[in-house]
């Protein structure tokens, strides 16, 4: 069985939309010349080369000379490119599809001599949005396929620019902790400034509720339900990471990785704590708005309660019966006191509504 | 003890509405010459061959002929016919009344020289029903057996007639895998619609709700618990097929199995989601409600409040006491600035209520 | 230690309330008389008997004679009769007591030469009301004891009569599956219509959502409450029946207590996705409720918004100041365009205030 | 290391309020001279001896001359006869200090030659309040340790009592079963009658829902909680009687300790239930109010609605335009009919907005 | 690979923020000269030595010269100290750096020769907050980490200070676990204060529900979240003590040890109670503010009711309508009982409708 080259077939899967048939089996001719962005780091413990879009050659030179190398690869890469990256380095075809192929969840997979890892960034600024990053850990290397706008990695890159750094003097799974461990850190930033968005939401509700908050209070949710389905799936990772020890991972790497895998279960219980106080604020709102509707209801209540008795009265003693007819007829209009005895009857009527609603405990 | 036929004892089972008592144990008569509905297709890496609607010693032959064949039977097939390709491939009876049986839970069922899986498939137009199918699985032969009116297998056939395709290259496993992959991707465009019918709804429920609104979160609500139902029980179907490595599964084949295991979980995931948003949306709904019947109390309360204290004033006026038969009935309407005098309190009183009101911030 | 008869102690169980302390340790004499209830079948693969109402001593000659002998126990039996057949079929004492005591969760208890099951029907009929019935399997015996009112047997005794039926031709454990199937298969009419009267209930709550609405979506909560609580254990008690492996059950029968097995989840599926749907029509109901209250409103506030300013502008017409006294009293009374005038100020007050409800979306 | 003596130390622990330091570590000298309240129960096949309050020394002798001696002791007893119990049956400090502090969880310990166990009993008359009661079981003997309301034991005493009871033939565990099951079995009615204060309730709510209704649901939720609390451990407690087979539990007291665990079980199983029905009576509440607001408006809107208008009309014929400087100032004052037209005006606008009512159906 | 000293690295930890990439790999030149805050106790059975803010040569002496020392060091102590602390007895880096960062979930590593434990304090006074206290346990030391507010502590200082106490006659295993009990008892008061601000809320809640009710609802909920965040963990943290039979753990300890576990369980217990019970508040709050929007609706409407329907009548005997021009116009007005039967009519009226609101149950 003469199987098409595999990178190629993996191409094909990418440009196609998510949802089509997994398992494309053969490769269609055209090939989609992305912009090429391939960056890439070589360094021992007492060199370092950067180099950006290089050609095949010069990487598999690179790899020879120094003790790691590491190529960030962007997902838009050139196909023929990325093919040949996978057959220099013997990565794995359906790793490779998945690498280029959006929305993974993140998981750990083992192959022959390498670890494939992907992992979910969230980036802070703009609206919530989880990047997903593939790591290629094998001895001496580590590829990593990317999203072109993460860019969680520069921190990481500083610290390897230092001669006295950890990393320099470490393999490729450090450099890979170093990077898992900026993308997990990156979402403290994002939870914090939820956090305060939530006492502000809270704070909202409480003086004006309005359709604008629940409208906020639902995006929120939403936001950290999105949140929760990219972290979540991390814990596995490190946990698979920690407890399997693949000689890939160092012993000496593997305290690093459980700090990180503190840090993601610090996440999601933070996350967890976030949606129930967004989920209570709904019953807020809606207890908010009772209220005031409420306090609309005692004032209209009050005012109607007073005024509609007394306007009655008035009304009575506005009608027009003929005195002129009968003695029965509206006798009172003719008394020497009757105006002001209206009016009595009228304070004395509102009086005791007044006292009637006071005692009901509407006037605070 | 003799036992009658076995797959003529199974279709006196179909015919039986679902919940009759299981296991019937003889044969009934009659039997039903449903339309027959069977498509075969026979291939090896270098040959394949397509037929429809033909008799039980061609599809023997073609089974010797060609390294996997696929029989595609309709639920209504003949149950003669059933029958004889259940003892032509040597297919448990009880594995093959299930197949015809509706309302199956997807699962993997291991039996002596084949596995019988039952899967779910979703379909989009219309309404929301997952439609039921059955695969056996044996050395060089597939038969599935499906509702009338699924279609997802479509894709797959184009891609079996391809001569390149790894489909033909591989084994009956590696088919089951990729027609289990078209039927598990079919969820995605539902779950795609229900998106964004979640969004659409939550416009709505923000800006107008009614009791359409809740009847469509209700609805949408079901159709995700219906999902819910259908997809679970997949997860484990995968992860038994991963985990128990079967014989009949060719190791190459188990990643693929894997990939499907991922998507499932997706599904899964993204069900849970919007379950989680539809739920509430409902209590969106009441406070958009509640927000709606503060606005509109707002308003009466403050045209009630202003207007029914004038109204009283201008009652008062209103009056017939006889100003002539004494001095203290109603002076005022003889002052000659009298009418300016109570069009004055009616200015100031209102003038004072929407003071209270303007304070009280219910004018925004 | 000289302990009292076995199944006397228990009969004294069964007349103490639910509640007692459990293990009454003696005899007290006078014995129940109840309405002796029992009904026999013994069969082998050519022959079977029945009776009703027989004396132990028949019974042991049926079960020397025949390959299977069935004795279905009615709980208020004669407890004479009772410990006799404890005595005949060597049934263990506390599996007798809990046979005849009422409401005990379904299970599984291995004893040494038979099993004891406890199963719980549901009747559609009348009020959701879980009926429990014990079973003990043994070597050639089954016997079951039962509340009176159970009826879902017979369609089990009608094909136990046929020759051909596979009952027939099996044992006791296949003759316990059939009747253990049909208590399960009893659960899903009750189900259909519990499905039947939600889809009800949600047009009534949305069309006219009143407080019998409520009182019956709660009372459809409590009985899946009960169906769920009786649906349950029994998903533990296939399980353990199909895992365990007991000598009493041939290996045959296995696949058909997975049947039910897949039944019971199924079930468990239905009630769980029934109980969500109900909970959530609590809240619909709220939410229907509000939209009323808001149609009210918005009714009861557009005409009193129209119509108070209108009537004050009347009100002010037709109070009383004299024009005589000076000609800043009223002098629009006099104008000889006065009433028109009026009118269009009422006309247009009236347009003003119709354009901005009409604004607020309040007519539509 | 010279440790003081254990129980001393023991009873300076139950001094301190619960929440202090756990580990006192010295005696303080003055020692509480509580009402000492022991009850002991010696007893073979054949005798039973039952004395109150009596020394240490005649403890050990009815040890010696009877199988089994129970004695049970209050939780206020006198501190030096404590510690000399615990001596005399050489029970663990760290055991006797938890049995005399209040506010334990349910749990089995297992020490050297003795089985710690503690169990919460509910009683159910006054307010809910579970009382903890701990027991020793070893060889021959029984130690329970109570507060002193709880009365569950008297049945157990009344049966030991009789000749021929069970308890009477068994050994110091399947007594201590006797009074486990008692205690278990204390909440039945406990529950029974939390089920009609909640059917009483569900009526009350549905008829006249007020606060008073929610606060007596809360209540009840709270006692459910309580409950709850109580009774969970008690699964684990019995699950590692039954599991664990320890030396002092003899086999035949497993399947009776099995049948306590059934009994929890349950007991959770409905408290469980309850609380769910509970939780949704607040919903339930909340729609109860909301339709009777419903009511209450429709009453308001209806009168409202007709009479505001009929009001205007009305004042509009009352206003004083002077018919004598025009003819346009209000000529259907001098109209002949034009009382009844007023009058004709106002039926049919009262009729219109009847009609209009009436198709809202509002009017049922 | 040189790597530079570790301890330093740590400092430069913590001062950097939480959110920072975890491992720093150099050393920044410049070091916080912290408030140094060390207080040290070192003990034997018979002796006892206290220094507060000592050098490290002190230390070591002591340590040599007692059987067990305590170093109770501040979080913000002098880094050069810290750095020589952790040479002096040994501990590993990366346990340093978790020590002095903040925010550390509960948890139990296990080194080669020493065992790092992260507490969480709550402190009862003030807004609530978990702070955090690390342990060191090592063959003869204890070293605590914590922030510098943490004073639970006081309370052991001043058991160890008595001769006679069982902490000064044991290990650094014991000493620890006394430290550790005394954090978890920290928790009951303040739970116990929660408890009461719950009861009292309730209250507040059905008297007069109001929009400070729900802010001080939801903050209780916030509080008991974040109580909840803190305890958990220490379940899984005495789980691992006890269940590890760590060689630093005396067996003598472990009992100990299973009482915190125990007491943790309670708390956690009583948390989530709180926290359902809070969860409650709000619908009951909801609830609350409808019965009482009821209770002003009914005024209202009552009110209303009866009114404007006579003011009605009222407003039509006061139209203008010229009775000269026709005997058809309001001849009710010469009627000479035209009043009293207005008045009448009025009374009537009026007398029907409190009737029909009687008969509503609007009364009461």
């Amino acid at each position: 069985m003469k199987a098409p080259p595999p990178v190629e077939r993996k191409l094909d899967m990418a440009k196609q939309a998510r949802r089509q048939p997994a398992a494309s089996d053969e490769t269609t001719g055209p090939e989609e010349a992305g912009r090429t962005s391939v960056s890439v780091m070589a360094f021992g413990s007492d060199e370092i080369v950067e180099r950006t879009e290089m050609d095949l050659r010069a990487i598999a030179d690179l790899r020879q000379r120094h003790r790691v190398i590491w190529l960030d690869v962007a997902q838009s890469v050139d196909t023929r490119l990325l093919t040949a990256i996978g057959e220099e380095f013997g990565l794995h075809e359906l790793a490779l599809e998945d690498a280029v192929e959006a929305d993974q969840r993140p998981k750990v997979e083992e192959y022959d001599d390498h670890l494939f890892i992907v992992a979910s960034a969230l980036e802070g600024n703009g609206p919530l949005r989880a990047r997903q990053i593939a790591f290629f850990i094998g001895e001496g290397f580590l590829v990593t396929v990317r999203e072109e706008t993460v860019d969680s990695f520069e921190s990481v890159r500083k610290r390897l620019r230092r001669p006295k750094s950890r990393i320099r003097h470490s393999g490729s799974d450090y450099l890979c902790y170093a990077l898992l461990d900026a993308i997990v850190d990156g979402y403290f930033p994002v939870l914090e400034q939820i956090g305060e968005t939530l006492d502000a939401l809270e704070d909202r509700v409480l003086a004006t509720p309005d359709n604008r908050d629940i409208s906020d209070i639902h995006d929120l949710k939403r936001g950290l339900l999105q949140i929760r389905r990219a972290i979540w799936p991390h814990r596995e990772l490190f946990n698979t990471l920690i407890r399997d020890e693949h000689p890939l991972i160092a012993p000496e790497t593997t305290p690093f990785l459980r700090d990180c895998y503190d840090h993601t279960v610090q996440i999601i219980d933070i996350v967890e704590t976030y949606r129930e106080i967004a989920s209570e604020l709904v019953d807020v709102h809606i207890s908010s708005v009772s209220v005031k509707i409420n306090e609309v209801m005692k004032v209209l209540t009050i005012v109607a309660t007073i005024f509609i008795p007394l306007s009655f009265i008035a009304s009575v003693y506005g009608m027009n019966f003929d005195r002129d007819s009968s003695p029965w007829n509206m006798p009172e209009l003719g008394w020497s006191l009757g105006y002001p005895f209206a009016l009595l009857l009228m304070c004395a009527t509102a009086a005791g509504l007044i006292w009637y609603i006071w005692k009901k405990g509407w006037l605070r």
